[in-house]
Parts: C-alpha cells; structure tokens; sequence
C-alpha cells in the first residue's frame, strides 16, 4: 500500500465537527469530535472514536456517560480550542456557557446547535483509539439557526 | 426524551456517502453506507456501520474483506440505486464499470473518487446494526476531480 494514496482516499472523507464532554469526580472533560457517527437506528446508538490517550475518554469509561454538541458554521476558533490537548489545557470550558446535565452531569454547552446525551453501552479497542457506542437518552435544541460546522470549513486534518 | 428533538438533532450530523463492496463464494455484495468513519491513525482503521440484515454484511463477516468507496459530487443517482435493498436488487453493480481486487476479491468501482480495501479487525453488536472495524490494506486513486458526495447534497436521509 502506498501511504500517501491511502491519506488522500482518507481526505476525501466527509466530516462534522462536534464537541464531546464528560463529568467524572468532580473534574470535567471536552474534546473535538469528528470520527463520530450514528450506527443504530433503534436503540438509537452513536460510535465515537475516542484517543486513548485522551483525558476524557477516562472521564467516559468510569461516569459511562458523555455528550455530544453539533457546533455551528463559524465556531472554527471554538472547535480550535476544544482541539487542544486536555493535558496542557485542562480547562476548555473557561469562558464557555455550560450547566452540568442533571441526568448525566456531562458539561452541557449552551452555543452549539445541539446537543445528544449519551449513557455508553460498549467499548471495543481500535489501534490507537477506542471505540465508544453510546445510546441517546436526552436530546436538545439550541438556539443558534446556523449550519452546521464540518471539517472542511474549518480546513482542520483529522485523517490519515 | 422527546424522540422529534433527538431526530432533529441527529439531522445535524454531516456525512459522506459511501459505496462499500463486498465479495464471498462467487456473489459480490455492495450498498450505500454513510454511518462510517476512521477510527484509529496507527494502524489505519475505519469503523463502519452495516444493518443486521444487509446482505453484504453477510458477504463483509465470512470473507474478511470489504472495500469503501468515495462517491463524487453528481452521482446521487448511482447512490440512489446503492441504496436499495440487497434482497429485491441482488445485481446492483449490473452497468457498473468494476474489477475483482487481486486481494481481497471485493468489487472495486472504477467511477468513484477512490478507494480502500480493509481486512476484517473485529465486528461488535449496535442495536438493528454491527459495527464492523477495517483495517485498511491497500488505497487507489480515482480519476474523477471531483468534490465528494455529501448526504445533504444527495437530500436522502438516515438518521434518526
């Protein structure tokens, strides 16, 4: 296989950007989201890929719960800071409008289009990366009417 | 939860559409997929969605292999005719320009942006689907300049 041929079959790949959150003792969790996807119509389930190395993905595995917020057209410097690494910036959510979710304690961003809380129903490893099916248990409309944010507005790599 | 604020949330999901192929004892398989993402960097693994009942799901667990294809901006009515069902359309790749892959049998599609095959890494239950996990082993480049398909361009929906 050619390396090269394979990263730009992968680039070709259409992506929304959504940002994830997390609760666990205490400490809060957010990450950026594009390897994301729903995969079951009934129950309605989500698979997210998740770094193993992400601190969140620990926050997801020991709560069993996380969220998933669809950003908006024009949330590109957002989606920027939710992509950083939650070991050096610990608090993403500085400055960000959120209340925790009574249902999941999941930090709930208020400016995103909307939002999936999710209870997990099973992991499986992937390489570098785990595999987190989450089922829907509450759903929410924000009040932004905007598209949504994809990959390629934002001119973000995440593939390869 | 309100089951009309969850589909409307899921609307907001931004996805690419997808021929995946397939190939088992002298039958080949293939359907639109767009709930399929990668999933890990190291090695390079996507994560696919496939209905329980798909037909190709069948073909995609006894062979071990699957292709994905990335479908170009125009081709909604090809992906309209990927999109029935494998039961009452067993032939959907009659009128198709397609080669067997030398490895992995699969039918590969020649009018497509391009190309991945995968070898089966692992498959887990989702509800009414399986999530299957690839690892991709061979990539080709199409000769379509192209942008890719999006579901919003084709306006077909699953979700919800």
């Amino acid at each position: 296989m050619d390396p090269q041929i394979k990263t730009r079959v992968l680039r070709l790949f259409t992506y929304g950007m959504y940002a994830v959150t997390s609760h666990h003792a205490g400490a809060n969790g957010a990450f950026l989201a594009n390897w994301l996807s729903q995969c079951s119509f009934d129950p309605p389930l989500l698979m997210l890929s998740v770094e193993n190395e992400s601190r969140t993905r620990n926050f997801i595995e020991a709560s069993g719960f996380f969220a998933v917020h669809v950003l908006a057209s024009g949330q590109r410097e957002f989606a920027g800071m939710l992509g950083r690494s939650g070991r050096t910036t610990p608090d993403k959510l500085k400055g960000v409008r959120w209340h925790p979710s009574p249902l999941t304690q999941s930090p709930l961003l208020e400016d995103t289009l909307g939002y999936l809380e999710c209870r997990v129903r099973g992991t499986m490893p992937a390489g570098d990366s785990t595999i987190v099916v989450g089922e829907v248990v509450d759903a929410f409309l924000g009040d932004l009417a905007l598209a949504p944010l994809t990959m390629q507005e934002t001119g973000f790599k995440h593939f390869g």
